[in-house]
């Protein structure tokens, strides 16, 4: 391991250019063009097999070890977000409106350099490793679910990834066993009363009424109806209705959300919600429309390899404390692959010390680089530990 | 009219002995036994033609004037109450937990008062006069409706019917073209969920949840679904559903009232209540019953006889104004003698001054017996007014 | 009365004439320019005393009868609507966005036929007339209350006014005694709670929650606060959350309206909006704005001069029946004129036999135009007969 | 440990006879007489020292090692519950409408086994063991509490407790790190409002449409402000407001349950209810009182306690399957012995095969004797285990 922790030292500078470069040339989801170019030409140089336009416009790399042995993927994600950076770093976005705003330029950066130390190793290696960058995490379907039909799992043994966390100290890292993130879906609720004049609500059929009785009673989802001890969330988020003062609401639309962490209690929760609108469309004899569009599914870790993670942070030098983490709510479409092949994902902590910290998504989101560092060792360690034990 | 106001003065002392000797005797409803022997007996010593049981317990006896002419009927109720009076007069109920505390007492004293002068006037009387002494008027069916059937407005031309005022002030008549007195319905509802430990609501159907969400809604009838011009009441009274703290409720117990005017609006409102009974259940998959049963209908005061006692009111010694009443929201089955003849139900002001006032149907309730005399003028008048204008 | 209704019948066509040239070229409400300086043009040509700019663009002229005798005033509005025409006629509207679609135009010309007609039996004129053509009645705060405090009612005994009423037949003539046009309130709510990602409602204030919770409760305002023998109607119609699906409401906007007929009923609904606000926001921690915008007060006709338009309009030719009317939860600010003078305010009926009836404010909106001859004769034969007998 | 294995076979049908015994005579929480006596009188046979009357009703026995260690304690309950056994066994409770329906009697049958098995291997014993009877488990506050301020943990270093689980299969041992058993409160909520007659709502503040606002917007509690990853509940479960039909309702009351596994999670619900309750209350302009109870708090076991009896029981014949089991919503007061010292609380498996299986606290409950055994090889392993390694 020496000997990796000294390359990816040496090769840290080019890390951060790496990243500071994809930070000033961000591109959306699904409009990916240039950054799968930039990680295609990285690896071609290096010799590695490298497929591109994978399920669309991820890129898939591999580096074969002159040794026999396990197929090991790394994956990081290379979309950017909607978001106009407020940050004043001479690095800062030059796209109008458009900011790597959760870390992927980092995750890629990260990848990028364990694939050139890994390289380096090659004569010793015993095993492949498949570097698995992904287009457009930010935005469901997301580009996991093509990549993996087109094949970028093949002969993969185990998967790594992780995620930079902005507001995890620098030097921890943080695994979970089991549902690590949630699932994630959408739903949408059109309710067709019938309006007419503020003053004659008999001729009418009130939607805003409706509406209100049904976020009202959607509540008793999550408080009566799901188990205590699994967690689940569902928002109503957006609540339109906007008429004059004077003509009660023909129609009224909502949208929202749905956390969970297990299969049958997201099912459960879809049908649950359409329950309540059908039987509160039916007091007040009103039709509706709805469709619950499900998102990314929850990431489960497995026991052995979320395990494995743990140990091999332990010893990894710069990581100063390996924790297990609560689940999050939020979602991560490195979930597919756990569905088809062993693996974990895990959080390098990245925050900036003395400054004030900015959530992920925000327009002032930055992350301390040495977590680059940290994050490709305790990657790299992964690799050449899983193909010694394996 | 002089003669008849001077024999009703003459009476007066008699009729206050009789409201004071059934007040000490009160009989329940469709209980009554003693108090239409009384009655009867005292027909029958004027030589009225009387009959017995007439649709129950009721009482009728015919005048007949010995001048041709139409037949007028007056009509006054004469159960008592389920209360305990607390009242500390010599003529206090000797019945325990019985109680003339809506004062058909005095109706009951006013008639045979009435019946007393008008016979006296019998040879100058041009037409009949029926005493219609009911049965069980404060709790439904009532005795109104068998009576009928039984034949007591047979031949009737014209009905008059008064209601002793406690809370309105002596020597004033209230009237009311139209609806008077409201139609008063009573709902059942029980829902059936699927109890079980509080600690595990998602085993459960959470009953009183689901009641709440209905009581809840019910609102919506009248706030939302009635014209704001049309009166209307949807009032739940009862909600149980008694359990230890730790244990979900099985199912909750509802009951309330439903008070209308229109029979439209009665009807629209017993098929809403169901609407919202059965969609708020949907929400929730627990199933109900449901009972809706009806009480009197609606008072509707005939516009030309309503105006005709206002007119004859007006000319009445001691009755000091004469008023246009709004609508109440109480019932009377004196509603079903109105669907079949013409005719006027009014009120008579009682009110005991210098006292605190109860309102009707408390276990204080008293009024002036004042009252008696100024209703048996204006009943006695309007058979004479009458018979003479038609 | 003969020659009166002559005279109206020969001005008929002219009537006509001059309702299309106002259908064609709408003004709205305080935007008036060309339609006062018509009128005013018309009644200077008759020889009318004339004031311009009366409250800031109402015309008030006088004809002097040459008789001595009391000052009877009519009234009409001029103002139009902000609503694109949809008719085909040759007449319609010539303003893109604007259209007399309630009538005022028909109502301007009846009153310039009324004056005109007047003015000929000028010698005979036992007093005064006051023609009021009132700007913007229909954007609170009117036309009226301004035109009021500018002293177009000063010597004023009485005042007359009629809405053309297209949903009514023709030939019918509608009037009621005391409460007739309800007052019409607005009322505005902003709950303001706190924002935050859908997966974490804990750290968050869930304005839709709040609203939905608000709306609801408001309900009982008039299912269980009002006394059902009053009419009131609270309508909240408009709630505006719109977010994206992921993101809990910072903040819900809420609008509505309120319609009473006694003040103390809108007093008390002002006040009982704000309680459930109030509480509501408490339950959630959250706080909110709240202004409650008074509208025109109710339209109370005076008693004996509304009985005196009944018995007048079943005496004028052409009217078919003379109806006493439900009240109407509209409003008008005619109410204004009837706090300082006595008089009332009835419906003219102008459906247009064998076609579609469109509403009030509708696109497609239009009425009888033999609506107006028959409006103009019940007016001036008000006028004269109020003359003669007072 | 195959010397207490053997000594623990030998006593197993004493264990049994022990175990009917106290099955036939239950005695209710805060009333037991007969059990303690049987409990001192067993243990000072063995020459244990005894102390009776501890904290009430509990009794405490030392077992002395001849060896120095660390010393011990073994805890098991022995009260019963208020419920009719419907069990048809020979040992059924003899005793009208008191029955040990959640399996104390099993767990004090177990102890006694335990303490006699140890007592033959005193010599070699390296400490001592406090075998703590308790009383009242089942009604709070329970006997925990007083039994710890009364010295029943003074000088003990660990403590162990075991539940028989009827609704587990036999051989099955379950442990779980950290929250394992639920605080559980109880709440009492009245809402006075202002009754009056249901046809005049205007003139009361209906507490059943209070109430079922406040049930309603209670569910908001979990759904909306605690974690969805923080377990909680919150249950109303009893809603008395019984009236007659017609009658709208003074006052309404409430009572339910809280299920927390965290203290300031508990505390917030606390406050958070009483904010609904004031917002809901002023809403209406009624008053309320508003009573929380705290029960037990949550069973919180040590970590290294409980991997500890995880590793200690996977090695004793009998068991089957060690398991790490969900937390449980249910209340247990060994809470507060760990509130104090070191330990865990484990469940044993004690399913009856071939038989429906009822419920704790149901009148048909039972469980497979052979647990007893089971229980106590673990109990007994752990106390040697933990001596040798400590």
């Amino acid at each position: 391991m020496k000997k990796l922790y000294e390359l990816l030292d040496g090769f840290y500078e080019e890390m951060v250019e790496i990243r500071r470069h994809l930070h000033q040339y961000p591109e959306l989801s699904f409009e990916e063009v240039e950054t799968p170019k930039f990680i295609a030409a990285f690896h071609e140089k290096l010799g590695h097999d490298v497929r591109t336009n994978v399920g669309g416009r991820g890129v898939v790399a591999t580096l074969r070890g002159e040794k026999p042995g396990p197929t090991v993927a790394l994956r990081a994600d290379f979309d950017a977000l909607p978001i106009q950076e407020e940050n004043e770093a001479a690095y800062r976005s030059k796209v109008d409106g458009v900011m790597h705003a959760c870390g992927h330029d980092g995750h890629t950066a990260t990848l990028l350099g364990v694939a050139k130390a890994l390289n380096k190793l090659k004569s010793e290696l015993e095993g492949s490793v498949v570097f698995i960058h992904q287009h457009a995490e930010e935005l469901p379907p997301g580009g996991a679910i093509a990549m993996i039909e087109d094949g970028c799992l093949d002969g993969v043994d185990v998967i790594f990834g992780t995620h930079l966390w902005a507001t995890a100290p620098l030097g921890e890292i943080g695994y979970k066993v089991g549902p690590f993130m949630a699932a994630a879906d959408r739903f949408d609720i059109k309710i067709q009363g019938y309006g007419g004049h503020a003053s004659q609500p008999e001729r009418t059929k009130d939607s805003i009424v409706v509406g209100s009785q049904l976020v009202t009673s959607l509540q008793q989802i999550v408080s009566r109806r799901v188990s205590p001890l699994d967690s689940a969330v569902v928002s109503v988020c957006s609540f339109e209705a906007k008429n004059p003062f004077n003509i009660i609401a023909d129609s009224a639309v909502l949208a929202g959300t749905v956390r969970t962490f297990k299969e049958d209690t997201r099912d459960f929760i879809e049908e649950e919600i359409e329950r309540i609108i059908k039987g509160t469309c039916l007091t007040a004899n009103v039709s509706y429309d709805y469709t619950f569009l499900k998102g990314y599914p929850a990431t489960v870790n497995h026991k052995e390899e979320t395990e494995f993670i743990a140990k091999t942070a332990e010893n990894v030098p710069d990581v100063q404390s390996v924790k297990e983490y609560e689940p999050r709510m939020g979602a991560e479409d490195f979930a597919y692959y756990l569905q088809h092949v062993k693996g974990t994902f895990f959080m390098t902590g990245a925050k900036i010390a003395g400054r004030e910290t900015y959530p992920h998504h925000h327009a002032k989101f930055d992350f301390d680089e040495k977590a680059l560092l940290i994050a490709a060792k305790v990657l790299g360690t992964a690799v050449l530990s899983y193909m010694e034990e394996n």
